[in-house]
């Protein structure tokens, strides 16, 4: 059993190895082949793929390629969104997210990122959109269990309740998980994501608790800058916002996670305008510097 | 003692005077002395001026003229932000709260409605901040006291945790009172606002144990639109958002709010663009036909 002094906070500094780089932190511009060799030629540990990276590509072939460079797959994003008008629809969500995660078997990735989805168009019901999420995870939980790909539960900042996920906070999710999966398969878990979860009171509570039910599944990273100008694609890199990155990633290795430190920036007036030799080089720099 | 039956929802329908208007609604366009008439003469009960509205007037003539039209003042908006990066600078901000205070007793207001501030520029120290903040209430609740003005912590939002308020649930801002006010002393409590507060997977628990300690201060209600555009100004009209907003007033009453609806919104696109008499409008409308 994991003891408290086993957690010592991983040194970065020179542990590149530890570190992975989601592909949307690059601005989807080139194709995954390219992405791969220059996560890779970094240095990095690891990669987070995209399913709109794979359209058109086989699968496979990726999967090699990733191999062949020795990156580890720390998630595979994303989930379709769970809540729909109609059961048709919701049907049609969870047989896309079965899909996904045949995808992810064969990237061999080591999580299936869920984010959950909002409120249907309309809607004002939002714990009737948190209880399709529920029935949906259940629905994909065996199927996660088979093709032995965990769901992580990425619970999203509150700014995107409405219209991108109805999961909001570490506790939400974790408490969603032990109803779900009480016996903790371990193919149901979170990803834990700065930008989303800093701001939360009961963090550093929520992280420990979901350490000790073996559900941390991945750890992301970027920052949140005090002027953000736009919800969804102004977030910072890291050190150049008012996250305390180094203290969230003590709570979450103190919490017992010890896989890789992934960056995942969505900056459209900013990084991504700078050429991927350059962004990957801060991220590198940053990793070891500020987090 | 309260009962539960006591706690039936209020019906809105023909009670405007169950009804306030936070000055900033109209979007601060026209003198003080112009909008209270206004919001009188609409048929609402009750106004929530800011500070701003008051630069220049004679506070007491203004509470005359408010009381004249037979209006409550259900909040006065609001407090100098409390965490500063220097001690002298947070001395500053506590004696201009004590100043705002003094007004807010002259308007005869219900509470003073603390937003209590983001982190100091350049801060990473989130925790830093609130411990300043709960310094800062500590430093204010005597003189609360002694005007007769409660304090009404408003959680922000966690969109705004960086740089408008370090405290962003419910939960928390309990939390806070019951730590700095253990024996209730009627002076400190909580503005739940519909715009900050509608995400939260505890609110109902939250609201209904605020409830219980005697803190539900005010009640402020607008919508969140799906598409927002704007992270301060984009705030919508009650039912053209996603918030269930007549099962939100059914919690806070059910908890034993029986104070006044507020409206507050903010809309430099939409509403601020309209004319008052078509804002104050509408509100009555939603007022009673949503929430």
């Amino acid at each position: 059993m994991n003891t408290r002094e086993q957690h010592i906070m991983r040194d970065l500094h020179q542990r590149l190895d530890l570190c992975s780089i989601n592909t949307a932190t690059l601005g989807h511009r080139e194709p995954i082949g390219r992405v791969i060799d220059r996560v890779a030629d970094a240095g990095f540990g690891g990669i987070a793929p995209w399913r709109r990276d794979l359209e058109g590509e086989d699968v496979s072939a990726i999967a090699r390629r990733i191999e062949a460079r020795g990156l580890t797959v720390t998630g595979y994003c994303r989930s379709t969104y769970l809540p729909a008008a109609t059961r048709e629809q919701f049907a049609r969500n969870i047989a896309d997210n079965k899909a996904a995660l045949h995808d992810a078997a064969t990237l061999g990735a080591r999580c299936f990122v869920m984010v959950v989805g909002g409120m249907p168009d309309g809607s004002r019901d939002i714990e009737g959109a948190r209880a399709q999420v529920s029935d949906g995870i259940g629905a994909l939980l065996d199927t996660a269990r088979e093709l032995r790909v965990p769901l992580a539960l990425e619970p999203l900042h509150p700014m995107y309740a409405a219209d991108r996920s109805v999961i909001n906070t570490v506790a939400q999710a974790l408490h969603l998980c032990e109803a779900i999966d009480p016996g903790s398969s371990g193919f149901l878990g979170i990803a834990v994501d700065a930008y989303h979860c800093w701001w939360d009171p009961a963090l550093a509570d929520s992280v420990a608790a979901a350490g000790r039910a073996g559900r941390l599944l991945a750890f992301h990273v970027c920052d949140w800058l005090r002027d953000t100008r736009d919800m969804l694609l102004d977030r910072g890199m890291m050190g150049d916002g008012v996250i305390d990155l180094r203290a969230l990633r003590r709570c979450v290795e103190d919490a017992g996670y010890d896989g890789l430190v992934e960056v995942e920036i969505f900056s459209q007036a900013n990084w991504w305008r700078r050429e991927a030799v350059e962004i990957l080089g801060t991220c590198a720099h940053r990793l070891q510097a500020v987090c």
